[in-house]
């Protein structure tokens, strides 16, 4: 970011509303907070208590448990609340939005949210999604990271009747942060998530399912990073796996195949077939670095 | 370890010889130097120049490519050489070995190698297997790590014939390098990795599989942790998976069951059977840690 204007004039806000201030949200107030952005953060969320500790801990200027309250005060809304809560919470937020409020999202799952929303926003607020690829498997505020989206993607997706410049306000937001921010549509969006984090983390969770303590012992540094992910949060994954279910069933599928010609392989013991297949996944791997 | 003998009095060893000075050798060679073994280290290869660049990196104190020959002059022999490769070497070595002589290795696979050496070592030299659960997914001695092994567990594999006396030679000996020594049937040992160690490389590996370029840029640290081990050595990792095919198989097909459990609960948009399945498998994870 070469330019230089406060985060305030570049950002077209004053007041950013933060729905669900966790690990993502607390992260997107430190970030901001980081970065000079001279407005306000409203934190909103369930409990207050939490809010309180938040604000406490510097990272939202006022808190309030009221969305309605707080939608009619921000020009800016962010919401970082599970994936089956945020079409909702959107849908009620907007109805007090003034006209020029963007309103987007950190879910990792956009279609069913752009789908339920559709037709029903008031006139001259938008809501776009976005999916910043950034996160751990913690939870709470308490992880909060200013720097925690420097350098990775977010995937914003607009549709056809997404004004440019609330597009261009959104994707500077996320620059703002330190992202690099990628467009498609939300269906392209969730195949590819799908196949690059919804799958992963069932084929993690399935293989710690298999796990017994007499093995734990055994279990050497390459189980622990496999199955890393599958610490993620049950609820939030539950979630978003359902919110994606056919093109997270679909990938299954493909994963699936990929194993039956390993297993094959190694039931056939073909020496040959099986070094060709760990050759690829190895060149494929290698690439990703 | 409290004990203040010298490395070389406590292993009873004044020459060991180690076949195979890759990432496992080198490191060998490297905690025993470090932890004062002042008898010498024999590298033996096929690679004569790149002995010699171990030898020059301090390493080893000599270096052949005579196994035979550098087998009459060791009393302890560590073979690091992939595991199709360990049990020939083995009786090639023990032919020309002394009475009282210690043959190990370090191999992923157990019981494929010792049913090939059943009976067929000369009276007085002793094999048993050993398995430290220790590595990397990089090659070469050039990585070599003296305190790879510190705090990881080593498996050794005795039978009913194994002498005791050599049983806890072995055991000294990796317990010097700083292992945790834990004793069971090879039988029982491919089966804990058959889970723990060789289905995590395939459920990895058919993972990286599944990746496409136009999918990298959203591919985040989920999908990295939970494939970096499909980094690994295609040629080590074939010939890991075949020689203990049958168990790999087993663990394949328990895999599956998990899997498929997983896919019937999204398919079937089963939330409570979705969650319960994601907090089984977290419970299982975190206990690891």
């Amino acid at each position: 970011m070469n330019d230089e204007r406060p985060a305030a004039t570049l950002l077209k806000s004053s007041n950013i509303g933060i729905v669900g201030v966790g690990l993502i949200g607390g992260s997107i107030a430190a970030a901001l907070k980081k970065r000079g952005f001279n407005g306000r953060i409203i934190g909103i969320g369930r409990n207050s208590v939490r809010l309180q500790d938040a604000q406490t801990a510097g990272l939202v200027d006022e808190f309030t448990t009221d969305l309605t309250d707080a939608a009619a005060k921000c020009d800016l809304i962010i919401f970082c609340t599970p994936v089956d809560r945020i079409a909702y919470g959107v849908i009620t937020a907007a109805a007090k939005s003034s006209p020029g409020t963007l309103i987007t999202d950190a879910g990792s799952v956009k279609g069913s949210i752009c789908r339920e929303l559709d037709g029903r926003l008031p006139g001259g607020v938008t809501f776009i999604g976005s999916h910043p690829l950034a996160g751990s498997e913690k939870n709470g505020f308490e992880h909060a990271d200013a720097d925690l989206f420097v350098g990775r993607t977010c995937v914003v997706t607009p549709d056809i009747a997404t004004p440019p410049e609330q597009l261009e306000r959104l994707t500077r937001f996320w620059e703002t942060l330190g992202m690099i921010v990628v467009s498609m549509t939300a269906e392209d969006h969730d195949a590819a998530l799908a196949r690059t984090s919804h799958l992963p983390h069932v084929v993690a969770a399935a293989l710690a399912a298999t796990l017994s303590p007499e093995n734990d012992e055994l279990a050497a540094t390459g189980f622990a990073d496999t199955t890393r992910i599958a610490s993620g949060d049950p609820e939030l994954w539950t979630a978003i796996l359902l919110a994606n279910a056919d093109a997270v069933s679909n990938s299954l599928s493909e994963y699936t195949q990929q194993l039956d010609e390993f297993r094959a392989a190694i039931v056939n013991r073909d020496a040959d077939v099986l070094k060709n297949l760990l050759e690829e996944a190895k060149r494929k791997r290698d690439d990703l670095d």
